[in-house]
């Protein structure tokens, strides 16, 4: 039987998603609970990895098990096997063989949450990228439309990306204000490595006016990481929803 | 010269504002960041106590020093020798002597968070009571206005409170959805203690329709403790701003 489930996490003390020797990941607390329940090793398959201290509202995983089990109970039992780390099933059901939670995918939904107050956000604390300075959403919103659609996107490309192509096609992205905080939302089929977080951190430079429409063109046309600003930090990513 | 500060804080690793023996308070973490910018000793007044693990949005404090500061600065400075504390101060202003942050106060403000998913909210751990059980916020809503106007709430006061009167007059109560989440915002120049977290701890029995409007109408008459239900835990419970 194939399960898919839907997983809330706060990022801050893992390695990151993917099991990895050097730490916990958010897939090895599943894993072992699952194992736990199971009675036999469980591998889940997340819908994409996340960086270390990047957080999840509702990333996707699915995993197959010989049992059979029924997936109220199952989610009850995760969310106490998976205490103390801070990790959430949302959901769970029974799925089609043919599902998979990384290549089914049709779209992947990030959030992206700036704080540019002058004090710092203290009941955030990594949950939100204190930037400090006042930023203009509007400018910000305005230059980010540049990046839909299908382009290179190699200079918003970490150096040890693993994708075959830096072609990528964005559908969305929209910059707004809520509150004392700038949210970015990006959609799209898949993303680069760092992808979200290089653009957000050469956007907040549109935001406090360093750079204009026409430089952020040139360095998305330059196809060079170089040209581009620095990344930004992980603990102001979420990872909202998969579409399928 | 006496200043005025708004300060922010996270609640959870405090003992709660006031100064204790037993452990690190909000009052005292600002006290001795001030005695290093003023050079002497420096005693902070808070607007109204909060207990351990209840947090700030804008508790309200004043403080006189004989040294004359750029509010400005001394904020900069204030954040800076607060740290690693969870304590931000958003502003500073200088004020007549006159004003005192505890009896000039008109009305305070507390908000109270509760999750009723039914799965961990891990994002929002300490941020939110996690009931789990499906809460009906509009009966909520409609039997918390029983309490609107002058009344004595010792129904819903701690049996360690140091009111010198029971009688309190609560001006605005709401409790209404926001997302995953009910929140309740109560307004009223003072509160016994622990009144705003035993009104929401009886309050979610109407959530889930254990008690109505009658028998919450008899608890409030009854004037005694042991009618009302459980207190409500301390980390969903906000102190969000004080109107002078």
């Amino acid at each position: 039987m194939r399960y898919k489930m839907v997983v809330e996490y706060d990022g801050t003390p893992f390695v990151g998603w993917q099991r990895q020797q050097n730490g916990v990941s958010v897939q090895s607390v599943l894993e072992k609970a699952l194992k736990i329940i199971c009675r036999e090793t469980v591998e889940v398959f997340g819908s994409g990895r996340t960086d270390a201290g990047v957080h999840a509202l509702g990333q996707v995983a699915h995993f197959d098990t010989s049992v059979t089990l029924d997936p109220f109970r199952l989610r009850e039992s995760l969310n106490a096997l998976v205490r103390p780390f801070p990790v959430s099933v949302h959901s769970v059901e029974a799925v089609e063989d043919s599902f998979h939670a990384r290549f089914s995918a049709r779209q992947r939904v990030y959030l992206y949450r700036l704080s540019d107050t002058p004090f710092p956000p203290v009941l955030n604390q990594n949950r939100v990228w204190w930037y400090k300075h006042k930023l203009d959403e509007t400018a910000m919103d305005h230059v980010a439309q540049l990046l839909i659609g299908k382009h290179d996107f190699s200079s918003f490309r970490a150096s040890e990306c693993q994708a075959k192509s830096p072609v990528k096609t964005l559908d969305e992205i929209h910059v707004y204000r809520q509150g004392e905080e700038v949210h970015m939302i990006v959609k799209a089929r898949s993303f680069l490595h760092h992808q979200v977080r290089n653009m957000i951190g050469t956007l907040v430079h549109v935001g406090t006016h360093r750079i204009d429409q026409h430089d952020f063109q040139k360095i998305l046309d330059a196809k060079d990481r170089r040209m581009a600003k620095e990344t930004a930090p992980a603990c102001g990513l979420y990872f909202v929803r998969v579409v399928y």
